[in-house]
């Protein structure tokens, strides 16, 4: 397996991947789609870089959609973790992670946060996040619905 | 004093009010402008929407900013208040504010949500959100930079 960046050929196998995560409603492949998108036309900005998970036969894996966080000195936000359902728990989510933190080190980053739901459906993301170092450090309750709250994941980076 | 839609003829108004605000930084300018230039080439999307205050004299005296929070049912982000230093304590900031509550309901918005810094120099705004009915309900430690968290404040509409 290999970690590179994202190129226009692989738009559609990206949203193929996207769309057979049963956990996601449409509007959230929408939004995936729109930072693929943004990705895609304006390679120089650092708001959405996406690194992509390819196999040695050239059949995507999975991708990873991070950015700088406007207004913050050092702090990045993490947008996506995106694995085919074949390739979960086969340690690609866990990869592209780590290719990110890398990258983060070089920027000399402060923390990395991630917005995840507090629904059951999104426990094996929470799990993966926690395995991986972040902990929770805020919600706000009823956010993407009543009942469904925006939980703030962190992982600070110490110089 | 009436409350408007935003028309490219603000821009330069707009532009100098923000500069005139001491508390903020030079990118939070940009970025504050960045989000008038979206709400003025596009105006049919809802992630920033933009009114102004202006006197009779045709004179601007600040401006909102407001926008469907993506991937939430009814949540809004509120994203700026800005009054020009002249207008200060007399009422402008709350007339807009009153202005936004008012299309929200119509939208049957659930919750407004604004993120704030915890510096010393951001007290005027986080007492004026206090005034108007919002909580301090979930904090990201050192988010802006070290020492210097991100509060967020929230509003609660019932039908």
């Amino acid at each position: 397996m290999k970690i590179r960046g994202i190129e226009k050929r692989d738009r559609p196998g990206l949203k193929a991947i996207l769309q057979a995560q049963e956990h996601f409603r449409p509007v959230e492949v929408q939004v995936a789609l729109d930072l693929i998108d943004i990705a895609l036309t304006q390679p120089n900005q650092e708001d959405y870089i996406i690194r992509v998970a390819e196999e040695e036969e050239g059949q995507i894996l999975g991708y990873i959609c991070y950015g700088k966080a406007p207004l913050t000195d050092a702090v990045y936000d993490l947008y996506w973790v995106v694995v085919t359902p074949a390739s979960w728990n086969r340690g690609t989510g866990t990869s592209l992670l780590r290719q990110v933190e890398e990258e983060l080190r070089r920027r000399q980053a402060r923390l990395l946060l991630i917005e995840t739901s507090s629904q059951p459906s999104y426990e094996v993301p929470r799990a993966f996040y926690r395995r991986n170092g972040f902990e929770e450090q805020a919600r706000v309750l009823d956010y993407y619905g009543i009942g469904d709250h925006k939980l703030i994941f962190s992982k600070t980076f110490t110089p």
